[in-house]
């Protein structure tokens, strides 16, 4: 079973410097929760130096948000030398099945065998190619919905799925995990999701061999602290403020007696 | 007579899905802005696919404000998707005097008729071609200097002209409105502008055939917000966030109560 | 001696238009950031645009954080035409020494010759070819360990080297200053010195000939900010919103009061 809190405190005795090669939108949002969380965080995108610094970093998120050629062949490089390295990455596919480009790239990403893949039920469907509902960013799917397609994803690709929304579903393929942590207003937030795919590569990459149970503790760390920052907020701007702040004033025991994490 | 109230109400029991390709700068707050009033944002910029998204969005807005030779590929090819499917678009033309990339990329937007066209008056005084002293992204300009030129624009191009400042100014060619709302700190708080053009996409977006009004919706919306943050902020941080939750808070009658829509 | 309080006043009397070629995760805060302070930001990257705008601008800050071909080749036109207009413009050199490319890309802008080159010890370590720890945004190497180096490369490159980290260190490789204000949690938030990179080309651009004065002022004020921000703030986001609203209600007397500049 997971303990959220020994994962958080191996993050923030060593705090891992987490590469991320994200969208425009969540590059603000993903820096500073990763910061308030107690990682480092370094955005690096550029074909010429992308490979070269996945193999400095402790871990690699990428996410496909706003895509564009150049940035994908950088992914995919990054992606490779991350594995190379022995380094943990974590596939963000933003609105997999939006368009073409999208699916294409999502799929040919994923084939580079992400240690993670983290993604709303409609996104998850989509790469697994069962459905997905998707037009834009949100999901048009509920969780559970996505929860078979999830296993027999991770069962195929050899990768932790976690599936996020209301109810959040980790699985190996094997074990799976539900955690029921959160609060409605993150998604009316932007990013937030991209963020926490961020925040998931900070956590694997403290935690060699214990991928399920470090994404899990990442997840219950967003959801408490979602829930923490929704009972200070008057709205979504004082949301995402004190949401940063409850990022970094949630400590151990906190977390572990906030964190709601159950086998699925 | 704009009901402004009927509009917002429109977008929350129908969000539309707003395909913005956007600055840099004003992505993060575009995208905030959109979700906090109800609306569902997405940013899709690459050449690959804005056409294809273009078409599913509900509805498109294109804003110069940083621009590269892709991006203005892109731009174009989203803006005829739009129009060919039917779908609104706005354009913001971000400092069009400023340089002669700018000059030329807005009068190529231009030139693809989008159906609100939304700036400031130094903005709107260059694309008309009767002058507009902005050096940067800040108006020079007073709003009623630019009045004459947008009128004679918007019928010269069959489009909505929106020019907004201290008391904004929109107009179809022909009838023309005042909305006298807003608060001096929204011009400290870099991209609010850009977030105005982006909801002025979502309201439209709603409301087929009602352009003019539902843009002097968007405005007085935007305007009240602004004017219930300033009420609750001690500098521009805490007004941006404050502008975030007002959007949010803002009901239907509250606004109806406080928009300040007259004809011009 | 620097009087802060003088550049603080000449800054808001005349707001300088400061074009910035920023990474993407800075460009927010430090258009905030500037617009706080009292000046007039503008984002323009395009190789189509960036010389004729650094033409236009008061200041030019060139920081290389988001690197990429098209912005590099940018960043070396607008610095050159900011040079030969007799502007002045700021070097940002981020994680200078992490990666082959951006060695390369900070020294050949460097060879440029900046009014002002602000980076945190590590990055002017590598710069000066005499190590420096940093793998990424953050600073391995404390400032005085790189005193030596600042002063020896302002000299070689005839500017003024800004050193910052809990204190501050600026010379004109013959004079040199200390700046002992500022706050721990300043290094919580991403960007923040992007953002002062910003706030020392506005003062820069407001006191032609007066370059190692305005550079210690601009350092001072982002400190007293922060030390403001700190005791209003419940982590860091609440901190960011509190140290834009420190930047805009700061007046110079307080300023005076409050900063601590000595001869180093």
């Amino acid at each position: 079973m997971a303990d959220p809190a020994i994962h958080l405190a191996n993050l923030r005795r060593q705090p891992p410097l987490v590469h991320a090669i994200t969208n425009y939108v969540a590059m603000d949002l993903s820096a500073n929760a990763l910061l308030a969380a107690g990682a480092v965080p370094a955005m690096v995108h550029a074909e010429d130096e992308a490979a070269e610094f996945a193999g400095i970093a402790d871990a690699l998120v990428v996410n496909i948000g706003t895509l564009s050629p150049p940035w994908v062949r950088a992914m995919a490089a990054a992606a490779g030398a991350a594995a190379a390295a022995g380094r943990p990455w974590v596939l963000d596919p933003v609105a997999a099945g939006a368009t073409a480009y999208r699916r294409t790239t999502a799929h040919s990403l994923l084939a580079l065998t992400p240690t993670v893949l983290r993604g709303n039920a409609s996104e998850i469907l989509a790469l697994a190619g069962t459905g997905g509902q998707g037009r834009g960013p949100d999901s048009a799917d509920p969780v559970d919905r996505a929860e078979a397609a999830a296993r027999d994803l991770a069962a195929a690709q050899g990768c932790i799925v976690a599936v996020t929304g209301a109810r959040d579903y980790v699985t190996d393929g094997g074990a799976a995990l539900h955690i029921a942590n959160g609060h409605p207003m993150m998604s009316k937030v932007t990013a937030l999701g991209c963020a926490l795919s961020a925040l998931v590569a900070a956590f694997v990459g403290g935690a060699p061999g214990e991928a399920l149970a470090a994404t899990a503790a990442a997840l219950a760390f967003v959801g408490v602290a979602g829930e923490r920052a929704a009972a200070a907020a008057g709205g979504p701007g004082s949301f995402r403020v004190a949401f940063l702040d409850a990022l970094a004033g949630l400590d151990g025991p906190s977390l572990a007696a906030a964190a709601r994490i159950s086998p699925a």
